[in-house]
């Protein structure tokens, strides 16, 4: 299990400028989104690793020097002159063939969106993208997110010519290849640059809201009237096939509701997807839809080479605070391609070495593959001196504030960091074995509240189930847009949207622990997003209440069933079914110290008692014995069952024992933890020779074999529930007491 | 297995009124939409039972007055006099209390939105809707969903007012109870009456799209100039919930595209969702949006009594033929309610008794509980002859039809009954063993486009992958606005709304066989319409492309690797995985025939040959023996796979075998088939005392343990895939014949 030291990245390598001071002459320089003052020594944040190896060589400057440069460069963008145009259509074009050489090394990829997002990507990331290439995770950069994932070699590209070590030469040529940094999409925990994992589309704008919603709201609460020290925009390319999806929709709605001005995003209108012209299944109006959604709406009609209209319209996007701003771009796919552009055959294949030939000439491009000219390097190498400056520059700014604002900092630097406070663990809940019971999600609500009064970035809400799910922080108010301080969000009927925003709120900083609500059979809609939590080893976390037939009356659309398996055969996910109090009060603490996963916690409507032999260490465990009356590690007979159904087992076991038997009882809370103990362990709590065992669960008895074995025998659901009573569908659907005790009778 | 002649409940009762012949005087009446001739004999279509046990009396009447009685009605509707009002408010307020007392009665469920929308629900189904109560299968019916499946009361109410038999008194008073008719959410397959399973927001409005699309697509295809035999609307009533979700906005957004000018949405627009007023999370302009969309959409601001506007509306909606219609509906939430109207407090909980007292007295309504005032049952009364009036007239028309156009009469019969053509099978391409291999999805491919000829209601496409799916029907074109008669439906990228719309097309009509295609990975966008296909008993066809590591570079934001465990685990689904040519046309022989389930087929992207021993036969049971050179059903050991892995079982038995080893192979296509089968059968494939069994597939090792049992070993892939070329993930993955053989000598 991760713990806290071993956290491998971190947001922040503010340690490495730790001996850097802010000059004395700026102490009095204390106006709005600059808060300096004299000889406070930069913050050492301790255990956090650098994300290079070695630590960067940041060149001083005094301070005003470095601001006065930044203006000139300002200065520079809105007054380019021709020959800077001409750098630009170098650039843009190296960007291009960097993708289409790539694509057509690895003979697979997607070389169309780079084509024609180039001119895009160059003027967002040279011209506007505030970011650091030797520290990638250096907390203040702008967020970008590609969220037409398939274009990755666009991305690859400007992070090469940005100079960031995940995409060098060799990298690029390596593309799409086993062990390499530059997978076929972009993906988080490859590449150091890539913000989250993106490909399946619609997701990335989602995270792009996630990633915007944490600015804000750690803008909010940290932020000075004499110092901004949470400050940048997140950037978002989507295309036409996420605008068609609905998780992107729901990410958008929640985002103009929320005015979240700080999130820009670039539509690449290109008219085309893998099926041909948008005009066979995609004729909405999509400028309209976003302005009924609350946002701005800025139309670049040549995004080809309107290098000037790009920047004009990032331009006013910034200016606007309270909406976000939706930049629709036409371009052409493939531009450059004389045979293909503008249309899908440029979309996911290799252009071909005579295409290629042709597109060279074309675009006037005689070099060899993966050629950068020496203006464009030069040009780009800027990055590299002004990244490290951006990031020393808010250093200081950095230690400047901690030294007025020394609480607030201290909070700031744990959320940075990801570091859990001391003692955090002390906030769960524990019941002593005469503790009433109550039902699991009641319990999970103690959990919740506990944990927001110790944990200072966990935030998080319903779909439109707050009040069911019990999910609500008592003592915060609602994420809002003018109370974005406040830490409980409302993400409505949007299920997708909230898991795929909770996946950006996650990969903002290592500090933020989302945690999101719903219905546990309603992970069927929010499942592509709780994935990439698993894929991007983001720590969510899903509160799933209403987790069975005990549900009742709502009925079979309502009862999971397959659900629990299912997410048992997900990687890097765990999922957890706690029984009573202290299993519950162990699911919060394990899915709180796994960073690198995402939790699922099924949580039940009804109410159970709190169960003798229950702990969080057992939880941490994944499966252990409840209780036991054998001797030798040999009972007769051995019981298991998670959630509400341990009661069960407990019941059978009572029973079983009256008439003589040594009976065992196990709770298996999380199997992937169990899978996760050692051989020694798992056989003092399931010997291998005992194969008389009986599992009890109000689901699927898919999977249930790894457990009870050839021989043993699985109490579940394989069909739908039905409508009525809980107790009533227990006893219908033979999920008792009594099923058990009969079971465990032909066994031994 | 679910055989053509077990088909249970059918789309029409027209043999009922086979006897019935159209009278001669009208048989030379040929206006457009009234297709009339003389002594042309009902048709009787065998292998139909009916949903009453009894016959229906259909009273005789001339057409002409019949006719004369519609008009008289459809006049009445406009120019509604004081007395009908105070009538109709009778009728609103029975509709209110029934779904009041049914609650109360229950203790358990949602009396908020009947409360509401009882106005726009009798309006519609009192006054518009065009329905048989006493043949709720009639096939030229309207069509009637309630998206905001939680208001259930609202609509067994009204089935109870129209004299279904579904919805009897006792019924009602059953609410939410086990076995009961009256489910706690709409079920299509507990209720005749209700047209499809909702509850799980946003999924009825895309079905309903569904719905529209597969009538807009038969009237295209069996209308003449002379005759419009099939002509219905589709009306849905949604709330604010559904208008958050993704895959309503999806659809919608298809809707708008397609111009579905006969889809009619009420928008139940009450502010009130369960977390509270819909302020804190849903401020969109939903009318603009719809707009946006291609929608008309009209606004009633008095929902809660204004029957003119409603009535009004919907005629507006009517008359508008080239868009959707959404109709925004203000009301209020538990109207009638003085303390809890108008908050979430009366969303989703009984109103209690003292609320219930107030809210009688509130509305005047001094009735017990269950009441219906005489004035309002007289009035009611009426749909059940008008309701056969309708279905006869319908039926002689048909007659006509028939006899002029005796070649669609009959196609469109076999659609209506879902049939199938005799010999059908026969297009199932099949393979002998010396065919080169392909791709699955090559071969399926080969399937749908041989079914396309002879399944005249197959229909179907992919959510913007056709080329990669390889799911088009070569030829047929694609169903757009001005081209509905086509058969390839172009989704876009919109996982969600596709599955929906199916679930809508398959309900339909038994002969509507849809189909849709994505990658596999992507079935977790849609696992929400996929669930709701096997709850809702509803053949579609999922064509999932690219359905493991075998895709290769994409990397693992696309690789499957959980997805066939977490359908195995789903109840009531097909999830078959065939591995060569014919198992792939013995996949379509069985997603076919069960026309009670829906079907998932995991298919390769890349080549496979074609194996000895493979045969649909063999897929309809399951799992089968490919090969074996035991004798005496006793194996050395048994070798087992499924798809793209069935080679290297193959491959490894071969190798075994040269060393000596008895060795079975055994193709694993469909566990839940294989579940089915005998005892016996499943001994003479798995013999318990084989206990070194071998099972390779790249995927999700977990469920495999109900195969190989505790003794064996499953080879596959516990962990998320790569991106790079297939051959080598396999090889890196572990995914090798040599694994298969390895672990094979380990055991025996």
């Amino acid at each position: 299990m991760a713990s806290t030291s071993s956290l491998s990245l971190s947001n922040s390598l503010l340690a490495r400028s730790a001996s850097h001071h802010a000059p004395a002459s700026h102490s009095s320089d204390h106006r709005p989104g600059l808060c300096l003052s004299a000889a406070s020594p930069l913050p050492t944040f301790s255990g956090l690793k650098s994300a290079s190896s070695s630590p960067v060589q940041i060149p001083f400057a005094p301070l005003r020097r470095r601001l006065l440069q930044r203006q000139i460069r300002a200065a520079a963008i809105e007054t380019l002159a021709p020959a800077e145009t001409s750098l630009v259509d170098n650039s843009v074009n190296t960007i291009r063939f960097l993708a289409v050489d790539a694509v057509e090394n690895a003979n697979s990829g997607h070389p169309g969106l780079p084509m024609g997002c180039a001119p895009m990507g160059h003027v967002l990331y040279d011209e506007f993208l505030k970011f650091n290439p030797k520290n990638p995770y250096w907390f203040n950069r702008d967020r970008f997110v590609l969220s037409a994932g398939h274009g990755c070699m666009l991305q690859y590209a400007l992070l090469h010519l940005a100079g960031y070590d995940s995409c060098k030469l060799e990298d690029l040529k390596s593309f799409r290849q086993w062990g390499s940094k530059t997978p076929g999409h972009p993906e988080n925990f490859e590449t150091p640059g890539v913000e989250v994992t993106t490909g399946p589309l619609g997701q990335g704008i989602a995270n792009a809201v996630g990633l915007a919603l944490a600015e804000k709201h750690l803008a909010a609460r940290f932020n000075k009237p004499d110092c901004e020290i949470v400050d940048h925009y997140t950037y978002c390319i989507l295309g036409d096939g996420c605008q068609m999806e609905g998780v992107a929709h729901e990410a958008c709605s929640l985002a103009g509701h929320w005015g979240l001005g700080k999130l820009i995003a670039l539509y690449d209108d290109n008219h085309i997807s893998i099926d041909g012209d948008t005009e066979i299944a995609f004729t909405e109006d999509v400028s309209k839809r976003f302005e009924a959604l609350g946002w701005h709406v800025i139309w670049v009609k040549n995004g080809n080479n309107g290098y000037d209209e790009i920047r004009a319209a990032i331009k006013e996007a910034k200016s606007v605070k309270d909406k976000p701003t939706m930049i629709k771009i036409t371009t052409t796919i493939g531009y450059g391609s004389p045979n293909k552009s503008n249309s899908y055959a440029v979309h996911g294949s290799a252009l071909g070495a005579k295409e290629v030939d042709a597109t060279r000439k074309f675009l006037g491009w005689p070099h060899e593959p993966f050629h950068v000219p020496d203006d464009v390097k030069k040009h780009w190498s800027r990055h590299i001196p002004e990244g490290a400056s951006l990031e020393s520059e808010w250093n200081e700014k950095f230690a400047a504030y901690e030294q007025k604002y020394k609480e607030e900092a201290d909070v700031l630097k744990s959320i940075i960091t990801g570091e859990l406070p001391a003692g955090w663990e002390k906030a769960l809940p524990t019941y002593a074995p005469d503790s009433p019971g109550d039902a699991t999600r009641v319990l999970s609500q103690q959990n919740i509240n506990n944990l927001a009064d110790v944990l200072p970035a966990f935030v998080g809400g319903s779909a439109d189930l707050a009040s069911s799910n019990l999910s609500l922080m008592k003592k915060f108010g609602n994420f809002q847009k003018n109370t974005p301080e406040e830490r409980n969000i409302r993400f409505g009927v949007r299920e997708h949207g909230m898991g795929a925003i909770c996946n950006g709120i996650a990969r903002h900083c290592p500090g933020m622990i989302p945690y999101c609500a719903t219905f546990f059979v309603f992970t069927d809609y929010m499942r592509a997003a709780i994935r990439i939590s698993a894929l991007s080893q983001s720590r969510v976390i899903y509160v799933m209440t209403h987790d069975s037939i005990g549900l009742g009356e709502d009925g079979p659309t309502h009862q999971p069933i397959e659900h629990l398996a299912s997410f048992r055969a997900m990687p890097n996910v765990l999922m957890l079914r706690p029984a009573d109090g202290n299993e519950t009060s162990g699911a919060y603490r394990v899915a709180v110290l796994n960073k690198k996963r995402p939790s699922v916690l099924a949580l039940s409507r009804q109410k159970v008692p709190l169960i003798a032999g229950t702990s969080i260490e057992g939880v941490e465990k994944g499966g252990y014995i409840v209780s036991d009356n054998s001797s030798d590690n040999k009972p007769d007979v051995i019981l298991m069952g998670t959630g509400t159904e341990l009661e069960l087992a407990v019941e059978a076991a009572h029973e079983l024992r009256k008439e003589g038997k040594a009976v065992r009882v196990v709770s298996l809370v999380s199997w992937e933890l169990f899978g996760e103990q050692s051989a020694e362990y798992k056989e003092s709590v399931l010997p291998e020779d005992v194969t008389a065992r009986v599992s009890i669960e109000a689901a699927s008895t898919f999977g249930w074999e790894r457990m009870v074995g050839s021989k043993g025998k699985a109490i579940g659901i394989d069909s739908f529930g039905a409508s009525a009573p809980a107790p009533v569908l227990y006893k219908e659907l033979g999920i008792t007491a009594q099923a058990v005790i009969a079971a465990a009778k032909e066994l031994c």
